[in-house]
């Protein structure tokens, strides 16, 4: 993959995350800053934990100008915008879907390209999908996504799986838009149709 | 600013920090060693991220005894005499703005050695700053004091980025008591007179 | 202490802590996916936040697949045989105190060898310790059981402590035994009994 091209994913993933986490912070009628920060939060999250774990420090977010700017600029658009945006969870939802299928594939990439193995790199990919959304979540106050009975980790780990064996096969970029069309697709079919993994056995869920 | 100056303002702000996570650690009832873990993540978990994300690893807080054992100290002087301090909410808001003065700078500062950039640098010394007191608020359950609407974020960005230029700029250390000064005065106003930023447009604040 | 040792050491308190966050899970009736998620954040977290803080990166955890695969296939079989558990309160508390065991040995010794001084090895033990039951308690929306006034944090730091000094001086791995065994039986005597270590003086805590 291209640096450009992961540059402008990164990036796309960062605002979507962005703009979920501002949409929170305006459900919980932050001010304006608190919307901000949380959208920082949200949108970086991920990616600096995974920066730090390959040991890329500084991380990207703290070394390129753009990291900090594109969440800032998405989370005053969000706030100033936010009425347009009508019922908002199902649209959180929604952007929150297409950052993990960004993310879980440039976080996968880049942690292949630090030299992890396969399992690895994939697992740091679900991780970098997952991350920024459950900080939001934990900071907040609400249950983290992941741990609400819906499938959200495995479309992610799939995604980012398929990406890592694709970028440790030298594959045609394209075949990214496979990795991260999995996960977005499997995600919001799940979303859609109530889909949910398997449950405790022996438990009464009525 | 001088080695000396920055170690003495770092521990500053981190005993009074710890003296935060110790007040809310006695008003939660928690017993000595719950008191004192809560004390020290509060008072060192600010700089510990910004030592692991320039990547000055081992952290400070780990390399110098006298990081462990100031936070430690404080934590059992609160918890001893803490009736002495009467009505604690009001307490804990003010040491914890100067807390957030001290860090504001020093954060920025040690981020600008690092060879950050202005913005990078700024945006690591409101993290310095805000860190601590996120992870004391998480770990005992309450909202964190960044998202309750108050202005908090913002005066600490305004020290940090004084912080950085005037370091960048090298002048003198004196100009640090201008930026440390502007982020506690217009907090302790913020909190006084119940200034907030601005809330999301169109929703009922009613 | 020899690396094999550590090694095995360390997958054993990974599988027990691992067993604790899908215990869990199980009992906040997530599907098998939250279940494996919380299991590698309780198994893994503690070990991954002192591996960045001596600066081993990447981690432990993502270097050598046994630490993924490890507690993965723990939570599996915790998620499938879980009734045989039967009241699994219990059983989570006396998992958790065997994990707390392990690593806070394994951590003070890891932190040592990276020439951290014996204060901060002691106090990295600790966080190695209780770093994953916090996250885990904290992901789930429980208070960490470090903040429940129970004994948790003294019996760890004690373990760690002397596994510091054992290895610090080269004495023979039978003594990290002896390390183990004071955090461990500290520990359940104090959940036994219900101990605790002293309250803020002056409150009423009737």
């Amino acid at each position: 993959m291209s640096d450009t091209l992961l540059l402008i994913l990164d990036l796309a993933g960062i605002a979507v995350f962005a703009a979920t986490g501002a949409l929170v912070g305006v459900r919980k009628e932050l001010d304006v800053f608190g919307v901000m920060v949380l959208a920082l939060i949200t949108g970086l999250g991920g990616g600096v934990v995974r920066d730090v774990l390959i040991g890329a420090v500084p991380p990207a977010a703290l070394e390129d100008w753009r990291y900090l700017v594109v969440p800032a600029v998405t989370s005053l658009l969000v706030f100033a915008f936010h009425p347009a945006f009508g019922r908002m969870e199902k649209q959180i939802m929604v952007l929150d879907a297409i950052g993990l299928a960004l993310f879980c594939v440039t976080g996968a990439v880049k942690a292949e390209e630090a030299g992890l193995g396969i399992l690895a790199a994939a697992a740091l990919g679900l991780l970098t999908g997952v991350g920024g959304g459950m900080m939001r979540d934990v900071a907040a106050g609400r249950v983290p996504v992941i741990f609400r009975g819906e499938l959200y980790a495995t479309p992610a780990f799939a995604g980012a799986l398929i990406a890592t064996v694709v970028h440790h096969n030298g594959y045609d970029s394209w075949w990214y838009v496979l990795a991260g069309g999995v996960c977005l697709i499997w995600r919001l079919l799940a979303l859609k149709r109530g889909w949910s993994a398997p449950l405790p056995p022996g438990l009464d869920h009525g």
